[in-house]
C-alpha cells in the first residue's frame, strides 16, 4: 500500500498506510468512513494546537498570524465581497506571483490530469483525484454525480465549494485540518506521527520530537518564551519559522504550485534539516547517496511517485531523504518518524536501551530500508557500527557533564557567586542549559556554559548525523568527534585551572592573614582541592576573589542536571541522563 | 520599462532606466544623446578610477593588471601584427577555451538573434543589438547603413571595428568603458549607483557600497594597503579579486561567452556574496526562494529576460538574487542598490533613522517587489519584523562595544602595556579594528579584539542577512544571534576576569610591599576596580604582572571608537556610532 | 593520446598513458603484453595492500570487510549453488536496486554501445570494449573469436567469465585488480601514482599522498591505530571510508552503474575532499569555475569523454576537477598526481625547494593546463602569485611553532607536568600533534594544542587550496588567512599570559618563603621568564601550582618537532621542517 495507493471507494475500509495506532487513540476502528476519520483527527488537531504550557509568558508578533494562522490570522482590512472568479482577475494583478504558481499545479489543471494515458507517471494522480472526491461526497461537500472541477482560492481560503466571500469576514489561511478536508489520507498519515512514537523508556513524551507536534514543542520550549517574553520576538521568529508543521503543510509543499517534484528532492528538506545541529542535508549531499543524487538525479523522472522511485526503471538509482523516510515496511506514508530511533538527540537513556524490542524492531525496519540497494548484512553491520559509534559520542558528553555539575556544585564558574544574571521565567539556570546559546547578559552565560551546550546540542548531533547519513568525513574528522573533542579539551583545561586557581586564592589569603608560614608550607598534598574549597568559601570575600583567577575560555559550574526537559518539551524527566536535582538547588 | 528595453533610436531621449539622479550629477538633460551620455560617463569613470587615497602606501603585484587592466595592464611581449581574423585562427590553438567560450556568445551569433521568430523568448536581444548599432553609430564606429557583423577579439581587445593592431601596443584588457561603448544603458545603469546611494545621514560616503566603487573601496581600506606594503600582495588579493566590479564587467558577466543565462542565476553572485560576513548565497539557498529555485529551476526558461521571469509562465516561481535587487519599484535595471537601506552592516546610525522618508521610501519600494508573489500586508509584516530584529542585534554589539572600549580605556588587554605592537600605517590601534582579522604580531590582536571584531564586522552582519533573505536558521539558530551570544559571552567573561585580576595583582603588590595585613583587611568592597587600578598603574613594574593574571581568551581594551571609516572606506565618520577618540590616545 | 586513447590490439606497444617510470619500476619494457603488464601490476598491488606497519596495534571491525574486502571480507552465510542467471533474477527481488544500477550501466549494455553510431559521444566506449576484448584475450579468458557478451554479477564477484559458484565459497568483494583484469589500463594509471610521484626533497614518501596508497597512508597513521586499539573502531571508520581507493574502484565509479558522467562530475570528488582542511570542492565552487559549471553545467554534454570536454562543441566551457587533475601535458589518464607540488599541505621543506627543477616543471605542466582558456602568462602570473601566497601562509605556521616549541620544552602546558595523560602507543606526546583532533583525556590535549593542530592539519591547508581553486574569498577573507590569524592571535596571548603567570607564582612562592621583600623587590627586570622558570622548577609543590595559574585557553608547551611523519604516513623524516627531538625527551 503506497502513499498515493490505488482509488478506494469511499465506503471501504480506512487506508492501510493509516496506522493502527492511530485508530486506537481516535477509538475509530478501521471500518470507520474517511467522514468519521477526518472529523475525529480534525477536532484533536484544534484541541492540539494552542499557545501551550507556556502561553502566559509570550504574545504572539505580527508575523505569527502567518506563521501559526487557525491562532492569530486576522484578514487585513479590504471589506469587499467578491466571488470566486474575481480572486484570480485581482490577484493576477495584485500579486501575479500566487497566481502563476497556482496556475502550474494540479489544482487548476485537474482535468489535464484526468486526460492523461495510463502510461503517464503522472497517471497515479488520477486516482487521488478520485479519493478527494470520494472524501468531499463523504462530506457533503460535493454531490455525487459531480466532478471536482477545479481547486480554487475560494476553496482554500475562504470554503470548500464556496462561491465567495467578504474579503474581511470570511478569508481565512488554511492549517492542516483544510488541506485534510480533501487529502484526508495524508492528514491521517501526518498526524499518525503524535500516535506511533511512543518511547518505552519515555526517552520523550508521546509523539516527540515529530513534525505534528513541532508547533508546540518549540512555544513550549523555556529559552523561546523567554526570549518572546523580552521582546525578542524577531529572534525566536527564527526558531517559529520551521516549527510550523503542525500549522500548516506548506513547509514542504511550497504554496500555491504545491508541487510534487519539489517536495521529492532532498532540498525541501533542507530549509529545516540544515545547521549547527540537525543538519541532516550537509551529510546527505556528501555522502555517496547525495552525489548520486547531484551527478545523476536531472536523469531521474520526479514525477514518478515517491513510492515507485527506487523501483522504476527511469527513477532513482539513490536514495534521497524522502525514499528512506517515508518508507516503513515497504509502505510510504507522511508519518516520517515511523522507524526514528535516535530522533534529535542520542541521549544516553537511548544508547543504554537498545537492546530493547522497540529499538530492534525499528532497527530492523531500518535493515529491509537499506536492502532495497544494499545486501541485508551490510545494512546490518553499517547500522550496528552507527550505533557503537554514537554510543562512543554520547560517552564524551556524559563525561564533559560530570566534570561541568562539579565545578557548578563547587560554584566555580566566572562570577558564579557574584554576577551569574538569573534567567527570567520560565528559564532556570543550570550549567550549560539550552538558554545558553541565546542569553549572556553579564556572565549568565561562562563560555564553559556555552562550551557544553554546543557539545550536547550540537555537536553530538551532527556527529550521530553524520554517522546515519553516511558522510564519511561527517562525523570524525571535519565535524561530529573532532568537535566533541575540542569541547571536551576546553572543559577539561577549565577544570585545571580553575581549581588550581582556587588553591593560589587559598595561599594569598593565608599569606593575608599571617599563616601562610606556618600553615601553607605545612599542608599536605592530599588535602587535596575540596578542603581548599571549604576554605575559600568560607571566607565571602576572598570567595569572589578566588574566581578572579580563573582566566580566559573558563569552565566551571557543574551542569549534570541540564534539565533538556524544559529545554526541549517532550523530552521525559524519566530520562535515565538526568541527574537528581542538587540538594542545594 | 524593462531591463532590456524596448529599442529606442539614437535621437531619443536617454532610458527611463537611467535615474535622473545621474544625469544631474553628469549635468546632461535627458534629451543627450548617447554619445553624450557615453562620453560623460567614461570620463568620470577614468577619473575615479585610480590608486586612491592611500595610493603611496602600496604598489601592485603582476596579478593587479589582470584585475585592474586600465591601472595596470601592460601587454605581453609578443611583438607582431595581426589582423582580426589571425586572432581567432591563433588562438584557437593557444587558448582555445577562450575561442569557444565565445563562438556561443551572442558576440559571435549576431546573425543568429537577429532570425529569431518573434515568439522565441532570446527575441527581445534583437533590440539590444539594434540599440548598439544606434550607440556605435552615434559614435561614428558604425556606419550609418552598416549592420553590426560581429563582434569580435579586436572590438574588445584593440578598438572597435579594429581591423587588426600590434599584439604589444595596441593590445588591451576591456574595462567597464569599453564594454559601455556599446553597451550605453547598462554601463549607465551600473555606474548610476554612485548616484543614487545617498545617505541622508551620511551613514556611508555617497555610492558606497555599492559595485560602482568597489575598486577604490577596497585599495583605500587601510588593512588591505598594509597587508599590500608589507608584501603581502598574494593575501590581499583575494580581497581584489571581488572588488573588481569597479574595474570591469566580467565578475557577473563571465568571458568570453558572457551568458545572461549565467548571470541569471543565484550562483552567479555566489563568487562574491559568501562567506563571513555578506553571505547572501548561503542564506537564500536554504530559504523557501532557494528551495524552490533548486528543486524546480530547471523547468524554468532561463533565457526569458529579467524583467519578464516572473512574469512569464514559462519563467520562475521563485525569485533569484536577481529577480529582486535588480528591481525598483518595476523596472529592472544594472544598478542593483536602489532599494539598499541596511547595506552591508547594521550600523546604529541605520538603525536609530528608519523612520527617515529615505529609508521609508526604500520600505515601501521593497514592500513592492515583495508584493509580485505575497500579500502587501504580509510583505510590511515581515520587513519590520525585520528590521526589528536586526536592530536587537545592533543592540548586543553596542553593549559588546562599551565592555571593549571600557577595557581598552582602562589599559587591560593582554599585552597592551608591553607588547602590543603599533600597526603599520595607515592602519591605527583600537580595540577589536578590522585588522585584528588580519594581522596577529605579538600582542597586536588579542582574543578580545578578534571577538568583538567577528562580533560587528561579521556576525552581525550574517545575522542581518539571514533575516533579509528569510533563511528560518540564518539569524538565530545556526548563525546570527547565536553567534552574537557568544562573542557577547566571551567579551563578558573576559571583563569579569580582568578585573578580578587586577585586584588580585593589587593583593599582592599589598603583601610584597608589607602593607597586606593592614590595608587590604581595612579595605572597602565599595573601593572597586577603578581604586585598584590607580594604584596598579602606579606602578609599571607591577602593572605589567597584573596582566600576567589575565588567562585564556582575555577579552580586554576598550573598542568603543572602531573608526569602521578607516576600515571600510565609504563610510563617513559622523556615523552615530562613533563615540569621540579617546583623551588619552 | 587520451585517457580512453583508440583502441589498440594486444600485442602492441604498452599504452603511452602509463608512464615509464611505472614500466621500470615493473622492469617491464614498453613491448611488454597488457598480460605482463596486469600480472605485475596485481602482484604489487597484493603485496602492497596489507595491515601495514601498525598491523599489531589493531583489529578490524566488522565494517572493514567492505571497506578493505581483499584483507577482511567473508562471504555471508548463503550456501547455495548459483548460476549466472540466478544472481539477477533472486537480486532483483532481494535487492532490486542493485540490479536497477547495473541494468543501467555498460557492463549490462555492451551490444547498445556496440550499436552507437560513430556520431554518438559515446562512441569512443567502442574501442574500451574492443580493448577489454583484447585484454582478457591475453588472459585466455576469452576466446579469440568470442566477442564479450555481458559483464555480469559473476564476473565480478566470483571470477571473469564464470557460469556461477557457490555463494559462500565463491564470492568476492571485487578489488582494483578485479577491475583492473579487464581495464588493464585504467589500473596501471591509477597505479602509476606510486611510481611517478617522487619527492626530490622526500618531502613525503614516494607515491604519497596519493589515492593508490591511501589505505595504508591510513592505517599507518598512529591517531587512526590508536583510534582502533581504544575501541573506537566506528570513530576510525570515518576515516577509513575515504581511505580505500586503494582497496577498490567505486569511491569514484559508484556502483553498479559505474557511471562516467557521474565520475566527471565535481560532486564525485565531493564526498570526500570537501571539510576541514582538503576542502577542494567548495572551494572550486565558488570560483568561477564553479559558478560556470553551476549555470551552464546543464548544457554540456556530460557524455563526451573527459579528454574532449573542453575541446568539443557541446562540452564544457569551464573546468571542472576532472579536466585539469586528470590531465597531464595533454594526456588525459587516471594517474591525478603528475602535477602535484604542494600536495596535501604546504610544508615548509616544500616552500624552501620551488626553485628546484621538479617543482618547476610541474608548475610548467600547471600553466599548459591553464593556458588551455587562459593566456600563458596570466597563468604563469597567477600561479607565482599563488605559490608566494601559501608561502606566506607557511610562514604564519612556522613563527607558531617556534611559540609553541618554547613553551612545551619550558613546560608550561596546561597540566603538563601533572594531568597530560600520555597518548596510547604508537602515538608519541608533542605540541599540538595531529591526535590533538582525537583525543581529550585530562589535559592531554590543551587547547593551546589543538589551536596549533587546526592552524598547521587544517587551516594553512584551506587557506591553500583557496589559492589553489581561486575561490576569492577562501584563501583570504572566509577562511584560511583570517583563520591563522586567529591562531596567531591565540598562541601569542597565550605566551604572554603563561609567561606572565609563571612570574607571578614565583612572586606567590617568595613571599610565601618570607623572602618576598628582600628577594623580590630587588630583582631585575632582566632576569627574564627563564630565571623565573628556573626557580619554579626547583620547587615540585609549587611548580604545580604555578600551572594553575595559567588561565583560559592556555598556550603552553613546545611544538616544534611535530613528527608528522608519524601522522601522515608517507612523510619523510628528513622534512626540513622538522626540528631535532628535544634532548630531555
Amino acid at each position: 500500500m503506497a502513499l498515493l495507493a490505488a482509488h478506494l471507494p469511499a465506503q471501504a475500509r480506512i487506508w492501510d498506510s493509516v496506522p493502527d495506532e492511530q485508530l486506537q487513540a481516535l477509538q475509530l476502528s478501521r471500518e470507520a468512513s474517511p467522514k468519521e476519520l477526518f472529523e475525529a483527527l480534525s477536532k484533536r488537531y484544534k484541541a492540539e494546537l494552542n499557545k501551550g504550557k507556556l502561553a502566559r509568558y509570550w504574545e504572539p508578533i505580527p508575523m505569527d498570524m502567518y506563521l501559526a494562522p487557525s491562532l492569530f490570522y486576522k484578514p487585513p482590512d479590504v471589506n469587499i465581497d467578491v466571488t470566486r472568479e474575481q480572486c484570480v482577475s485581482c490577484h493576477t494583478s495584485v500579486t501575479h506571483g500566487w497566481v502563476k504558481s497556482w496556475e502550474k499545479s494540479v489544482h487548476a489543471n485537474l482535468d489535464a490530469i484526468r486526460q492523461l494515458p495510463a502510461s503517464d507517471v503522472r497517471a497515479y494522480k488520477k486516482d487521488i483525484i478520485a479519493e478527494v472526491e470520494d472524501n468531499l461526497r463523504g462530506q457533503g461537500l460535493l454531490a455525487k454525480t459531480e466532478p471536482l472541477k477545479e481547486v480554487q482560492c475560494t476553496d482554500c481560503h475562504m470554503g470548500i465549494g464556496a462561491k465567495g466571500g467578504n474579503h474581511v469576514k470570511d478569508l481565512r489561511m488554511p492549517d492542516r485540518a483544510v488541506c485534510g478536508s480533501c487529502h484526508v489520507r495524508q492528514f491521517a498519515e501526518a498526524e499518525s506521527e503524535r500516535d506511533t512514537l511512543v518511547w518505552p523508556q519515555k526517552q520523550w513524551d508521546q509523539g516527540h520530537p515529530s513534525h505534528t507536534v513541532d508547533y508546540r514543542a518549540n512555544v513550549e520550549t523555556a529559552t523561546w518564551a523567554v526570549l518572546m517574553n523580552e521582546g525578542k520576538g524577531p529572534v525566536a521568529a527564527s526558531c517559529t519559522m520551521c516549527h510550523t508543521n503542525q500549522t500548516k503543510c506548506d513547509n514542504c509543499h511550497t504554496r500555491h504550485e504545491f508541487s510534487t517534484v519539489e517536495s521529492r528532492k532532498p532540498e525541501a528538506c533542507a530549509t529545516c534539516h540544515n545547521g549547527v545541529d540537525h543538519n541532516e542535508f550537509e551529510q546527505y549531499m556528501y555522502s555517496k547517496h547525495g552525489t548520486a543524487y547531484q551527478t545523476l538525479g536531472n536523469q531521474w523522472d520526479w514525477n514518478i511517485r515517491l513510492a515507485d522511485q527506487l523501483g522504476h526503471k527511469n527513477g532513482a538509482t539513490a536514495p534521497t531523504c524522502q525514499t528512506c523516510h517515508f518508507e516503513y515496511k515497504g509502505q510510504y506514508s507522511h508519518n516520517v518518524v515511523r522507524k526514528v530511533r535516535w530522533g534529535f538527540l542520542p541521549f544516553k537513556s537511548i544508547a543504554d536501551n537498545l537492546e530493547h524490542p522497540w529499538f530492534k524492531e525499528r532497527k530492523d525496519a531500518w535493515a529491509a530500508t537499506c536492502s532495497q540497494c544494499h545486501a541485508p548484512r551490510f545494512a546490518q553491520t553499517y547500522l550496528t557500527m552507527m550505533d557503537d559509534g554514537i554510543k562512543l559520542g554520547t560517552g564524551l558528553v556524559e563525561q564533559s557533564r560530570k566534570v561541568m555539575q562539579k565545578l557548578y556544585d563547587d560554584k566555580l564558574l566566572v562570577g558564579q557567586k557574584t554576577n551569574r544574571t538569573p534567567l527570567r521565567a520560565p528559564e532556570k539556570d543550570e550549567p550549560g542549559g539550552f538558554s545558553s546559546l541565546f542569553f549572556a547578559t553579564n556572565n549568565q552565560t561562562t563560555v564553559a556554559d556555552r562550551t557544553f551546550a554546543e557539545m550536547w546540542e550540537q555537536h553530538v548531533a551532527r556527529y550521530m548525523k553524520g554517522l546515519e547519513h553516511v558522510n564519511p568525513g561527517g562525523w570524525t574528522y571535519s565535524h561530529g568527534w573532532s568537535d566533541l573533542i575540542k569541547d571536551q579539551t576546553i572543559i577539561n583545561e577549565q577544570d585545571t585551572v580553575l581549581r588550581e586557581n582556587a588553591r593560589m586564592e587559598q595561599r594569598l589569603r593565608k599569606l593575608e592573614s599571617g599563616r601562610a608560614k606556618t600553615s601553607f608550607l605545612n599542608r599536605s598534598p592530599d588535602d587535596g582541592p575540596q578542603s581548599v574549597l571549604a576554605a575559600v568559601t568560607d571566607d565571602p570575600l576572598t570567595s569572589s576573589l578566588a574566581l578572579s583567577l580563573l582566566g580566559g575560555t573558563l569552565v566551571v559550574g557543574g551542569a549534570s542536571t541540564v534539565r533538556r526537559r524544559r529545554r526541549l518539551p517532550g523530552r521525559q524527566a524519566s530520562d535515565a541522563t538526568t541527574l537528581p536535582e542538587r540538594e542545594t538547588r
